[in-house]
This record gives C-alpha cells, structure tokens and sequence, in this order.
C-alpha cells in the first residue's frame, strides 16, 4: 500500500461511501503517479513483483446476524447521516464482555445503518423538533475474523451490502478503503466500536 | 385524569426526565385547583369517589434485557441528549415481526439510554467532528405488558431506572407522567418505538 494510496483511502468509521468517492480519484492519481513516474510505486525495492495477496472480501451475508445482540449504537452526521446499531454473533459478545484481544476466529461484527430521520410523530408529542429515529436501511456492514482466510488484511475480512436486500455492493473499490482505515484501531484489533454497557 | 393533568403530564416519548419537572408542578397546581375550586375535580359526576386504582409500576429490572434482540435505535436532541437502543424479549420481538396488535402479555421492551457523545477518536480519522457513539448509561426504561396486573394503566407497566446498576429512580411522581405520554400512541398500543429492519 504506497503511502499515497494510504491518505486517500482514509474514508474514517462507517466513512464507506465518502470512501468510495474518495476510491475512485486515488485509483486516477495512483495511475497518473505511475505513468509520470515511472513503475517504483508497483515494483518493492528488491526488484520482484509485490507478491502481496489481493484482499478477500465478505462476500455473503452471514445468516442470522438481525437476532445478534447489540455491542452499541453510533450516530454519524454530514453526509452520511446516519443512525446505526452494531451486533455481535456471541463469540464477537463475549469476546467484548472479556476484553479479550485480539477477536478470536469466528468473531463476526455487523453495523446496520438507517437514515437518520427526525419523527414527526414523536415531535408531535414532544412539542418541539429533537426526536430521530432510525430511517430506511442505507447498508449493512460486517467484519469477519478468519485469521488464515484474511491474513492479508489483519485477519478481518470486510462485507459492505446495500440495503437489506442481501445485494453485495460488489465494488472492490469500496471494500479496499475498509482495511487502511481500520489499521488505525491496531490498538483495539482494528475494531472502532466500543461496548456500550 | 383531570384535563389538567394530562396537558401538565405530556414529557413526549423518552421524556421522563422533563416530565419529572412538570409533575411535579402539576402536583402542586392541582392541589392548588383542589382547594380554591372545591373538589370538582377528585368526585366524578356520579357523586361516587374515584376509584380508579393507583397505577402499580415496574419495581425490578427484568433479568437478561442486555441480551435481547434490537427493535430500534433513536436519538433525542435537546435536555436528553441521548442515544437509545430499544431491545425486546422473544415474546415482543415475535410480536413486532408480526405486526401483532395488541402486544401478548408477556411482552417486555427495554429502552437503554447513554449520553449523545462526541467521539473524538473516531472524528480524528474523519478529520471532521461527525461521530457520535453511547457515553455515559443514563438509564434503562420497560415497559411490561400484563393486562391484569396493569390494568389501570393500558395493560402496561412502566419502569424507569437510573444508570445501568439496577436502583429503581422511585419516584410515582416521574412514573405518573408515562401513561398519559403513551395514551398518544392508542393505535400501536401504547408504543413509540416502531421496528428497524
């Protein structure tokens, strides 16, 4: 990963869809980069091919995970607007409720998405505007812990699925902004999402 | 419920801390009503005194309610400053998938509350302040569904609890001004909270 790529893809926590703006232009400057600069950014120092694996992404569902229990919940605001829930399978739970790091295998972590919508019904109530609820479902979103099957990749494999229709976004574009950004947690086995007691 | 009351004891959904305030005023107000009025308000028509039993609330946090399955998510703006999960058990998460009205006896619903936290160390990697996760636990609030057992209050049973440690607030005065609040939601039997897919 040069160190260019490394800035541009830094779309943040849930940042995918800034990400994948942000995806595009760095695939155009890093081809630009090449042709001007010759190959150095694509050839290591000691003169092989980077044999590097591509990333593995997510590319199904896990079943069940709208029964998983909840690790917290999270608020984005300016373009993504978002309200979300993040679940856990019960290895993810308990490793959270141990502290345990880093995520054994089997750990799975899904962040479900909405709109961040202001209830009309509940300001009603209420008497002024402050009341939001969660909107029409924008994505969800998983990390996988399979330390073999996602070695390239810190042993998470990343999942980002529109909707809730079970179409995958099937944009690799998108799903690489996810490890360089999650790098950042390296503390927290690049996990961002605390456990909310 | 004297009109009175019900226009002093609207908090809005979530809205206990405000109406806490309120109630108490409304407390006063009435006694105040009571003695320069006469006692209008306390005999009904008929002459016969009020029998309307006393609302009876929930005095003991259901076991397991951090483990069940998500409803919904919420934040609320203003003096709350909250961010919610609301959770349900088996029987009220059964309930909602099928759209079941009026909620079974046995139905619980947990609404946990923490402060609307700024995350700075997500909002670093954003680069900008947008993030926004649980801070500290506010409270936890239930409502049970009994049909006997909370028969003078719609069927359901309201519990309010400060923090996460299980100490029950204990004040009638900030549980009163539940019902009347949910009275406004008769079509979903008392609920706000409606299902996030």
């Amino acid at each position: 990963m040069s160190q260019l790529e490394e800035v541009l893809y830094t779309p943040g926590a849930f940042g995918l869809l800034r990400g994948h703006r942000l995806g595009r232009i760095a695939v155009l400057l890093v081809a630009v980069v090449a042709l001007a600069g010759g190959v150095a950014y694509i050839t290591p120092a000691s003169g092989q091919p980077d044999e590097k694996p591509a990333p593995i992404f997510v590319d199904k569902i896990p079943d069940g995970y709208r029964d998983w229990k909840l690790i917290s919940v999270a608020h984005e605001e300016g373009d993504l607007n978002s309200l979300g829930a993040i679940l856990g399978n019960d290895v993810a739970i308990k490793a959270y409720r141990e502290g345990k790091l880093p995520y054994p295998d089997g750990t799975i972590i899904a962040a479900l998405h909405w709109r961040h919508a202001p209830s009309e019904e509940n300001n009603k109530i209420f008497g002024r505007r402050q009341s939001f609820v969660a909107g029409s479902p924008t994505n969800v979103q998983f990390m996988v812990k399979d330390s073999k099957k996602y070695a390239s990749t810190g042993g998470w494999g990343f999942g980002h699925f529109n909707g809730r229709d079970g179409k995958k976004s099937g944009d690799a574009a998108l799903l690489k902004t996810c490890f360089p950004c999650h790098q950042k947690a390296k503390d927290r086995d690049l996990v961002f999402t605390r456990y909310a007691p």
